[in-house]
């Protein structure tokens, strides 16, 4: 208790180095060339990017000077010293510093999309050989409706690897496609940060309280260094965080879900992330046309932001897509015109239905709605955790 | 055994790789502006800046998928897992790791000189504490003749880890100040983590052998990956290492050192890096007066190197720099003219001696003789290693 007490003030401490740092260090940014110009502004100023990567420095190195504290205690009994563990908060910080380098360098080199999906695999190779090591669990619990079919627990081996792997790269890149307006996935990846940070104090009476402590080692760091972040990133923007702070944040999450044990609750922190990526599949996946950028249409006149649309010539469309797009429109769910040859519909991605429910809006609120709604989610996520799952579960998920 | 067999293989997998991998990336590299131009070569071509982050990032991943075989056959028994060990060579990766972040940045955003002190001082943290964790021993072995004053050892206590630190720093930046003809930072690593496998096989008949193991698995795919890369940057350079490669490079060697227990030994294999630096003191800490650049001087008519030269106001001489200058020309270790206001001085540096000595030459020429140099010291390493250590100690260094 009294680690996490000196974790925080070691936090705190963090937060401040962090937000000073970040104005220090942007003319450099701008000097070497990595910036960006904000298209939701009337102003072309440059505005550095890839800045994820300060803060992503700065919670390394306080997990690093952590180090000595955590483990004061156990230093003084060398004999039991906790060499698992150690070795898996280790593990933890190695996935984390390699992703925060590979992020670096994709933003900085702006390697092909295919290495999007290659890096976090890469990555996440020491945090799944510390889990063969230490742990070897593989198996599911399954749910009480299916036991009759199953049993009460089904071991599948070598594809919960790949799980593991596949968890990584999903939480690496949910994050980076619910993105493109000022603080969304600095404020987005705060509140899953302050939601596994509740469920970790909550959890910390329970049987499981290594594990959590284990979380909150991690999380506290994290959450001061990007809650710095966000005060730059936060409408209107100084600096772009860029694809190192999505990496970064998404390796984090998926580290403590897997070493914590409790992968399916952060994927529960994940809805909107999740209901976006599945609302994006028929156009990520180019069974609809896809244009290059799905960002909102932002008009200088009015200073509001409205949906970005695509043309689509109807004689494009089989028939997949036109029933994709006949159930979504019948939902509402999309916004569809028609005349003779084409049909033009908003393109499909969470910013885009809010901005259709809500009409032409500011992006300030904008970001807030999309914020308001990722709380909302966690607040669902709590009821299922707790209340619902006691139905399909005799023991904690 | 097995398992070097198994690492060696892998290693030339990751030469190929590397090798493969370079001409393909550097495109990327001139695009993102991070390039240089060859001052010592008419033409005036774009060259890509901070290659060593490719081969640093393949070392590591060759590093990560290793890991399952070196500890494969402990696995079997999960009971008596060395986690200590496991523990030693995630902290050993993520220095590296750390490193290779941090040195890249650098070359991106261009760092100021204090922060090259700084970070591998911070990179080198995770090290210091599972040395703390594991070892903790910070005695010191007194040489025979010292005894009667010190008695058999010393314990040093947390200097030692001052010492472990400072070696951090001085490994990265001895080898980032020998530099600037083509081929000769990576050149001279090669020597250097040639000499430790070397030593390494020579002593893993011995007691130490555990250690000289988990060096092997560090220098074999560090070699191999370095290989790569000096080919494409032997002269004429294809491309540039940055400062990237001499971080990683230099914290690579602290690491073995380090956790190996022969960091005297490492030392040893540094001498040319030491001599250049003694050489350099007065120059670097301003002692007498330094240029910006102390780069060996291009002559593009004849498409040879000559020494570059300062030339110094005799007033701005104090005794001290007057006394140093004379020493060292008496000795012939720096040219000088003299007129009756100033005089002119080769730049302190091994290469200018080097030119010095050698008369105008070619670039390859003069990178070929730096490199019989360092080999030549090699051997004086061994000899003070075997033979003459034995005077100094009863029991090895």
């Amino acid at each position: 208790m009294l680690s996490l007490i000196i974790l925080t003030a070691l936090s705190i401490i963090a937060y401040v180095f962090t937000d000073e740092l970040i104005p220090k260090l942007s003319e450099l940014f701008i000097k070497a060339g990595i910036y960006g110009i904000d298209l939701c502004k009337t102003s072309k100023e440059k505005i550095p990017e890839a800045v994820g990567v300060v803060s992503g420095c700065v919670f390394l190195v306080t997990s690093f000077l952590f180090i000595p504290i955590v483990f004061g205690s156990s230093l003084m009994n060398r004999e039991h010293f906790p060499h698992n563990e150690f070795a898996e908060l280790l593990a933890a910080l190695l996935s984390i510093c390699c992703m925060l380098l590979l992020g670096f360098a994709d933003d900085v080199l702006d390697l092909r999309w295919r290495y999007k999906l290659i890096l976090p695999t890469i990555a996440s190779l020491p945090l799944l050989v510390v889990y063969y090591v230490n742990f070897n669990s593989t198996t599911f619990i399954v749910p009480i409706p299916l036991r009759q079919f199953l049993g009460a627990s089904v071991n599948i081996g070598f594809l919960y690897y790949i799980y593991m792997g596949m968890l990584a790269v999903f939480c690496t890149n949910a994050i980076n496609i619910l993105a493109g307006i000022n603080g969304l996935e600095v404020g987005q990846s705060v509140i899953i940060a302050i939601s596994i940070i509740v469920f970790d104090v909550i959890e910390l009476r329970g049987d499981q309280y290594k594990a959590h402590c284990f979380s909150l080692h991690i999380m506290i760091p994290y959450l001061a260094t990007t809650l710095a972040l966000l005060k730059h990133n936060w409408y209107p923007s100084k600096v772009f965080v860029g694809d190192t702070f999505c990496y970064v944040s998404g390796m984090t999450f998926a580290v403590v879900g897997i070493l914590s044990h409790f992968s399916k609750t952060v994927l529960l922190f994940f809805i909107p992330q999740i209901i976006n990526f599945v609302y994006s599949v028929p156009q990520l996946f180019h069974i609809i046309p896809c244009p290059r950028h799905r960002l909102p249409k932002y008009s200088a006149e009015t200073d509001l932001l409205q949906a970005s649309r695509t043309l689509i010539v109807k004689k494009d469309l089989n028939f997949l897509s036109n029933l994709i797009i006949g159930i979504l429109s019948n939902l509402s769910l999309i916004e569809k015109t028609e005349d003779d040859v084409s049909i033009t519909i908003n393109n499909m991605t969470l910013i885009n239905l809010f901005l259709i429910k809500l009409g032409p809006t500011t992006e300030v609120r904008l970001t807030i709605f999309l914020m308001l709604f990722q709380i909302l989610c966690t607040c669902i996520a709590f009821l299922i955790r707790y209340p619902m799952a006691s139905y399909f579960y005799d023991t904690k998920i």
